[in-house]
């Protein structure tokens, strides 16, 4: 069975086809938010600090950390911008971190600074990643996420998005990474735009789970873009998704639409034993509540918590691993 | 492509892989709801009426019917009440219908009134039900729902609903049934109390669809039995049954969480065209509207309806197709 191990200080928590759907909280993220690019390159963290304790709160499983605000020279500013975002999210909730750069030193740099074993966001088919990566994901001994496309961009057909990843999980086994430890994202395309792109990710998601046997992820939302009520459509998705194999995603757990269908599908999946999460989240709800279902509490193991707990010890740890 | 035909007087819908689900509406039903049985054994058909033009307004395919009010001898008395029934329904809107009911005089005379091609609810893998039922069916050249339990009960393992499915359809096939006039309803267990219903559903459905290549159906809202939020859990099932391959299901199209799951999930599946069912419901919608989106209105080409709108002749017509 694939188990992908990723942990926080403290908290240890494993992605698999048994285990409660990965919710990684994707708000951490300058990226289309002016205001928060603004406040980060300005050294104030009020709006990561308000996001790193409400993920958590609505039951995000472990979270995405990316500084990449718009910069003159990246390289230079991106590295220390994101240290400091992780140091300051890790002291604040003991959730795993992923972290998400498109700037091979700023990975690096993250790598040094994050406790227990964080997700690195990512690595694609393309060979100048390929190489800048997966000697880091090696050396640090952590899981990573890998995008299928490449140096000719995103393909249409999903055998050739297929055969990316294929390429990717092959070379990180070059390099000494296991299948296991290689998370693959087989890119979700926007359902208005591409009314075959749902089936497209479910075919995917298959092929990925009993070819490749590796654990999966997606930018979940891109599905809905362009849509009226995407809340809905996202809703649809995610049971969706989870039926044909996928474990984890990236999204906005401070959406209760969203999380009820996460939630609904572990239930349905057989990963929330007995409905234990399920009966424990919505014991007490009304009709007409769908809005504001109660969070489950940081520290109980959760949504996607049921194996946290064991402690584990940073760097150290992960080397001694290898 | 197996394509299971159901029509009213003048509108024929198409059952099928790559059709928009299709809502069998469950209201009309007297089974557990006291005062409608009450009602209809007093010849008050009022709710009957509001029930049928509520499901229509909301969006539902076809409509189940069944006048199975306990009675001392409901072989005296049922089959004149279902006809009855079926009568008013049939002149009030314009869905095919469902011929519901254990009792087989019931059905024969409900297949002698009902117009267009109605779908008869159930047999199952009895031999005194399979004897029974099937030549009615072929008499009267329409499609049957098919329970996959028979004299030994519904058994727990899967690959014996299965067998029981299948022979079924072999059944059928002795007597001049196409397979694609069996609609196989594979059981749906109350996750609650069975933590592997789920996986057992989307296992059978994916072997019905592949080996048996049929069309399926099941009473939807059984999978939350004893859980709180029970229209969470069915509109999280909703999209893990029709990525399995399920086609229809026998629901409340009354609930707006479960109408959003089926039209969200048709849109992924490819079935709702360029979006367009979704963005005509949901265009105007706003957050927290959640309980009330705009009603699909009766006589649009609907959530499951696109194929409908060919004329069509009732019993002479369904004979000589036959």
């Amino acid at each position: 069975m694939t188990r992908t191990i990723v942990a926080s200080a403290t908290r240890e928590i494993v992605i698999g086809f048994d285990q409660p759907f990965c919710v990684i909280g994707e708000r951490i993220n300058p990226t289309g938010r002016k205001k928060l690019a603004a406040e980060m390159q300005a050294g104030n963290f009020e709006t990561v600090i308000k996001d790193a304790l409400e993920q958590a709160a609505a039951g995000a499983t472990m979270l995405d950390v990316n500084a990449g605000v718009t910069a003159v020279d990246p390289n230079a500013t991106e590295p220390a911008l994101l240290v400091q975002t992780i140091e300051i999210v890790q002291n604040l909730v003991d959730l795993p971190i992923s972290i998400d750069s498109s700037v091979t030193a700023a990975i690096e740099a993250g790598l040094k600074v994050a406790k227990g074993r964080p997700l690195v966001n990512s690595v694609t088919g393309e060979e100048e990643k390929l190489e800048a990566i997966l000697p880091l994901v090696k050396k640090y001994n952590v899981p990573v996420v890998a995008i299928s496309n490449d140096e000719t961009g995103i393909s249409m057909d999903p055998d050739v998005r297929f055969a990316v990843a294929k390429k990717i999980v092959e070379r990180a086994m070059d390099h000494g990474i296991k299948p296991e430890d290689v998370v693959v994202d087989p890119l979700v395309m926007p359902i208005g735009a591409l009314g075959d792109a749902g089936r497209q990710v479910f075919a995917l998601l298959r092929r990925l789970r009993e070819e490749l046997k590796v654990n999966t992820t997606c930018g979940l939302s891109n599905i809905s873009f362009g849509l009226p009520h995407r809340h809905g459509i996202n809703g649809a998705f995610i049971p969706m998704v989870i039926g044909a194999g996928m474990t984890s995603a990236i999204m906005n757990p401070c959406r209760p639409q969203e999380m009820e269908a996460v939630r609904g599908a572990n239930v349905l999946n057989g990963t929330d034993k007995d409905c234990m999460n399920w009966i424990r989240t919505y014991k007490d709800y009304k009709p007409g509540e769908h809005a504001a279902p109660a969070p489950v509490p940081v520290t109980a193991p959760g949504d996607a918590g049921a194996a946290g707990g064991r402690r584990r010890g940073g760097r150290e740890a992960r080397r001694a691993q290898g």
